[in-house]
């Protein structure tokens, strides 16, 4: 579903464990703050003892006053009822940087579908090892800072882009960044890194997975949207989609076709992430699409 | 996502028009009468001014006692709110008949999900107006009825029909029974019938769906499951799906092909429909899958 | 499969009323004229009296002199078994023009696929009744022509792009382009114009589709990719997909989600009328992807 | 697409060495026997100097005859150009031996396509480790063998196994059959045994796959059926597919969904393996499908 960006609209993430009246707590506490519930979703690994998971998203009247009220108050019985809670609004839009090397369809498809307010983020910057994007990003009239990076510059280059993005970073997707990204680096963003790894994972995690896919035989190739963490490939899968392939595809051409699943894989677990609808729960997530 | 036949468990679906409150109403109810929710779904047509649809999923210990008296407090609750709600539970399974004529691959699919666990009705049985299909329905231990049915016979028919289900049935499906229900025989189990059309509908609608998809040269044939209304084929869709195909299908082999799609889609829709995740508003179907 | 263009290669399309040794003459007459088949794709309607369709993809040595050769000598043979034939090479690309309105999806995603090179033609012009698409348009370096168009200064506006387009276009596709062709503009380009029609047809031929959808309740939508004829959203079908949506899609989302079925499946029809992969007979084509 | 069992109809598979002039010399040789080509596909690995795969599917008039001319003739000209060729008629089905453990689902969607001849194959046997499934393959009229195996007694079923199919047997599918094959079993059936893996290979490679896509929190299952070889799980791919799953999947979930894309990976395999469709090069298939 393609949440538009409306105004008037929050959404409130809710994570804590099993408890009875959760529920009741959370929307009787909505109600007395006159909040209309539009969406309401939840999850839970284990009705008596697991973890409970909760996604609202709703209206309110005289947005501004009444959302500050409702987040002061929210504090208090989150305390009270030990809940981790997330608080977003759509008139406070997330600030993405796009992290890029050479090839551009992932970063044509988030700027088309960010044009066209698919994706209703700001965009702040876009970071690239190399120039060759140069021109495309700023087209869109987005700043674009080229960081070069080599091994032995890795963690220079990793501590100019933090500072650039100091403040004014909410998410950085990996739009086929070709570079692994160092540990400390990661844990100034947890699971605010998204990257496309082109593959079906856990199938040829790793490099060259069309490579790998052609000499398996496979008659599938995938894509998987993720979760940076310290383990390679291994982070919280968010999506994942496959396209049919057949003999009559080279290992070039899986890579040309591969690039149409990758991109769009990309874009919806982007979109997702932007409107509050992921959750990780350990290296898992609950995704209310 | 397949709910397996799970004890102490009970669905209750509600309707009504959308009002402040409702989900803490519903959910306080609950919870005074100790229900512990394990699935919660909602849906609004207009968080304003729409309709609300809900369906929660919950367990009760000492079920049976627990869930009589939450049963007759909920007449009171339902009247004071205008709730329309409808309560099930998995101690007591839906009576299921299956309406065949000729063809034995929906039935054979009902049949072997029903088997296997993934269906949870009683069958109490399938009534046919051909005997073709009698030894495989009484193979599974069901009784099989043969009612023959003719221009002339049919209201004398569906009258016999309908005084073998009389107080046994709960939902009947047509697994590709090849007449046309008349208004009355309809009306005395609303939403309550379901059908599968071997087209995704609206394309398609009336006789023959495959020879016409063979002669417009479509790329995907599909079938849809929707539930009974006397306007043939426009009743609310349940559940449609589609299937690749190409030049070197023949009128014949769609057909064939075609099969595997209507019995997935057929028997996708009867499971959500006993698992009380399908509600019908209007002409249209809200799935709670 | 996505066949690159690769130099020294050519394509033949074959058709003709099935006869006993087609295949062996025409792969005969390939091998004296040293051609190496690469790819070879045949299509009968009916081995006996059917039409017989063939598309070869073949490689020579020296190709300038010898697909000079070939070709001449091919106007014998067609001749002799009355054959209908087509003859290209990726050394003479295809010359597209785009015609749109204001919606750029369908736009973008066939010149990112041109820029890239994955639909390898030419495109010398767009033409637009509209001005809104001219920036995109001109930052790909390519011409842009701006014709208004009301129902007063229809064959007006139509002339003025057939002058223009003289000598110079093989090919047309209508990218969202909301105007309805005439008879006379059809006629001069026979099954080279391509349109993109926003449902799975045959269902919702005409106006709205989404909105039509919406209100029937669909489970899924689509797009389906077609050549024009004169009669309207009725001509030969190249491509459908589908996308899956559920109950919380309003009318305005199915359109939002739509364009991503739209842009996927018109592309990929333009790809494979390109490569020479479609034959039309009668309504229908053959395509062999 | 469904290749009904049609009489007069023979397929030729034909694997060679790239040479110029290989489907001339095969196409010529048919025309010489009046053979009506119905349906030709090819492929080759490299057209200077790869490997050639051909089927061609065709019709002959007083086909008893004419096809044994035609087989006698084959050798000949395969001899002078080096194919190796195998030729087979619908006049004369595969034998299908099919061996399962105790699920039901490959075995029972097997058989209803079996019984419905969309997989047009003689069964002569169903052989078993348990006896779970003996009434199920008895009301087909099939012959059930209970073979029970342990670690010790291995060598002397298998062996026993070989005995009851002697002369019998043109194909194995394992149906879900629980046990590893010994090499020396594998050799006496090369290419000639079809798995299925309830992954989609190479992910989750070994036991408990769903366990471990849960664990891993993937958003896709899958299936691949593949011919086995001595390398467990690691033979060439016929066919994959996958299905969509979310996070109300609990492992058992994921095991019950999974049923159906194993029988339907399963079934299509087979089809194509039993229509001539499948060839083997290395370890990946070519699949004319």
């Amino acid at each position: 579903m393609i949440t538009k960006s409306k105004p008037n609209r929050a959404k409130l993430l809710i994570s804590c464990r099993e408890k009875p009246g959760i529920i009741s707590t959370v929307t009787n506490f909505l109600l007395e703050h006159k909040a209309n519930i539009v969406h309401f979703d939840q999850h839970t690994t284990d009705p008596r003892a697991g973890m409970f998971f909760m996604r609202i998203e709703f209206e309110l009247e005289e947005f501004d006053s009444s959302i500050k009220k409702l987040e002061e108050d929210l504090h208090e019985i989150a305390r009270e009822h030990a809940l981790d809670w997330q608080l977003s609004n759509n008139e406070k839009r997330k600030r993405m940087a796009i992290f890029v090397s050479k090839t551009d369809h992932c970063l044509n498809e988030l700027l088309w579908r960010w044009k066209s307010n698919e994706i209703s983020v700001d965009i702040p910057m876009v970071i690239s090892n190399h120039t060759i994007l140069k021109d495309i990003v700023e087209s869109y009239g987005i700043p674009f800072y080229h960081i070069p990076m080599s091994h032995e510059t890795k963690e220079d280059a990793e501590q100019k882009a933090l500072e650039l993005m100091k403040g004014k970073v909410d998410l950085i997707v990996l739009a086929r960044y070709m570079q692994i990204l160092s540990p400390n680096f990661i844990s100034k963003y947890p699971n605010q890194i998204i990257n496309i790894h082109h593959s079906f994972l856990p199938a040829f995690v790793g490099a060259n997975p069309y490579v790998r896919a052609f000499n398996r035989g496979v008659k599938l190739i995938g894509a998987t949207a993720h979760y940076v963490t310290n383990d390679l490939d291994e982070g919280p899968i968010i999506e994942q989609d496959v396209q049919r392939i057949n003999q009559r595809y080279t290992a070039e051409d899986l890579k040309t076709a591969g690039r149409h699943v990758e991109r769009r894989v990309l874009a919806e677990a982007v979109s997702w992430h932007v409107e509050d609808k992921v959750l990780v729960h350990g290296n898992k997530t609950i995704v209310f699409a």
